[in-house]
């Protein structure tokens, strides 16, 4: 398995600092070299007190490093919040031997409780001791909450006569929904990309990957995805081949990453695909394919392997705001059409439920009326989700 | 208990006629001298075909009667359910020796499977045999589905020299939402109303009661709220003073019914009442609380009885499209405040733990902008609700 610190020029490492009892919580990616560094935030109102920073930060210089903490937000913490992240920022920064505005910082975890600063700062001075680390695996590790595997993706691919390489590492579990509720995502890649064509490129990636998933709706206050470039490599971004096939190379990182999410959701079993096809435009699409993946009837029904298409079409059908003809819209549970233009149509119950066993699940709708398509991915919904909400503070 | 057949001149049972196992599943209401009578029905797309048919109809004549069946939506059913939909209501208005434009025709349950209807029509055949029958607890049993208890509600008042009364059944449990989703309602009054304005009423009540109610976030094809007006007395409805007490009590039988639909979500072991005040406006109140009252994360934290303050916040937070200002937010459980200008406070735990183990939980969110304010009821998520729906079907 291929990770960030695969990378030439990225450094990165996690270690228990102590914010969590007995678990990594503190970890950092450094990249000295950065000739560019883009970041994608919350659209929650309530946003965190790092996610305020790093923004900030990220506006006005290339960012070379970030500074990560599991288990606390850091998010309605006020005041004390602000100069927390500040201050986790700029011991970093001393420690690294760079400008304070040099270092962003990322949190996850309970909300509404301060930071305990201390530990983050002992914590800096273990972890940053060694700034050329390249624990890949150790820093995923380090920014999990109640995900069950650590998530890693690589892609890479041959543009003019070089390697170009992104990877990523990113944690999810609940709470996340379209708009990047509790996630955070880290992507590095060798090209040579000055930040805003990378803020834009990155911007594009995470509508088609992180903010097409959903695990429960919800959207939190500390989502960001942060990117980084080395500069190893060069390519002509203005360049239709050389950017489309670098922008693959972005997306399908994001995506896969958004995918072992959307797997990892709170309790989940199995991974959902919607696709949605011709819809009027792709916002509807897109729209349609939120409400089925939200749906807790849909997710329930598929938890239970029922091909209960009535809820997918119930779904599709309370869309708000979305150019629709009941008597134009298909669905299909993987390869098996389940109900055509409008009518409930006989199918083989036993090869479906097969494929709604299986650990991805298909369902595909087209609503027969444009051109619009859209993907997304979401998790079904168990009693595990519940055990895990129920008794998380 | 007080319920619909105590209002003069409504006559209502419900029987078992087979199309559930062992439980009622047929029902009518029948106010042979109605004057008015009104409807508000799903936004779902997909409707089904019994929505259109009353929907249809009652635009057109003062409707007397309904038939509504449980175990059977008669929705994604094409051409065939149209024609079953207008089979029943004619089959019916033969029996009751009525014009066929005056039945209508209601149903809840399972999606895509065509109406027993030769069950119906024997089972109308028992049913109305005895038309002139008063059962109100035979008729709320039997358009359950997934409820565990039929509900009634029922209000009076004097208004001039007379008392004016407003009654209702209703059916709910999963799938409830704002807007209606699988939810049934039956209103009758014995006041003198005509259908235009009993329309223009109804959809105000509704708007602030099954419209303020979520259990699962999902909207059904099916839902429909019916008022009957039997014209006993009259009152002038143009006179402010005499309507503004007439609208109260149409006003409260509907919440009565929307809290006890709430109460009774499928799994929920407890009603939400979240008050939003201060919003910039009441649309903006009315999302925020739509917004908490959907989140996953704050339903299963109420259900731990866990005072985790912040998934409020958050869901607060990822309200789209209102006016908000973070530092002015503040929220109560009950009467505690935990929150309050964006500053998260010390309070009493052991005191709003116990507030959250009530059987009715209270909270309150000030947005600190404006006048706007909006109350909403749901229901904790739990275990349970998994049961109930990964094995519908």
């Amino acid at each position: 398995m291929k990770t960030i610190t695969d990378i030439h020029g990225v450094y990165a490492n996690g270690i228990a600092a102590g914010i969590k009892p007995g678990k990594k919580d503190l970890a950092y990616i450094y990249v000295p070299d950065a000739v560019g560094a883009a970041g994608v935030f919350t659209t929650n109102k309530f946003r965190a007190a790092c996610v305020n920073y790093t923004q900030k930060m990220m506006k006005r210089h290339t960012v070379k490093a970030v500074i990560i903490n599991s288990g606390n937000a850091n998010a309605a913490t006020g005041d004390l919040g602000v100069r927390n992240a500040k201050r986790t920022a700029q011991k970093a920064a001393t420690l690294l031997k760079i400008p304070a505005t040099e270092v962003v910082v990322a949190s996850t975890g309970i909300i509404g409780v301060q930071l305990p600063i201390e530990l983050v700062e002992a914590g800096l001075d273990q972890l940053l001791s060694t700034p050329a680390t390249r624990d890949g695996a150790a820093t995923a590790s380090a920014i999990m909450t109640t995900d069950l595997v650590p998530k890693h993706a690589y892609a890479e691919a041959k543009i003019g006569k070089k390697i170009f390489q992104v990877a990523g590492i990113a944690k999810g579990s609940g709470m996340i929904a379209p708009n990047m509720a509790t996630m955070l995502g880290f992507i590095v890649t060798n090209a040579t990309i000055d930040s805003p064509v990378l803020a834009k490129w990155l911007k594009e990636a995470v509508d088609e990957s992180f903010n097409r998933i959903s695990v429960d709706g919800d959207t939190s206050t500390n989502d960001m995805v942060l990117a980084f470039a080395t500069g190893e490599h060069s390519f002509s971004v203005t360049d239709p081949v050389s950017n489309t096939a670098f922008k693959a190379l972005l997306v399908t990182v994001c995506q896969d990453l958004a995918k072992a999410i959307a797997r990892d959701g709170e309790g989940a079993t199995k991974l959902i695909e919607v696709v949605v096809e011709n819809a009027a435009n792709r916002a509807d699409a897109e729209a349609i394919g939120r409400s089925v993946i939200n749906s807790p009837l849909v997710k329930t029904a598929l938890h239970g392997a029922d091909p209960n298409w009535g809820r997918v079409v119930a779904a599709v059908g309370k869309t708000e705001n979305v150019k629709m003809n009941p008597d134009k819209v298909s669905v299909w549970f993987g390869d098996h059409a389940v109900f055509k233009d409008g009518v409930p149509l006989t199918f083989d119950r036993d090869a479906v439920v097969r494929h709604l066993k299986e650990s991805t699940v298909l369902i595909r709708i087209s609503i027969g009326l444009g051109a619009g398509r859209s993907k997304s991915w979401g998790c079904d919904l168990t009693k595990g989700y519940i055990d895990i909400n129920t008794e998380y503070s």
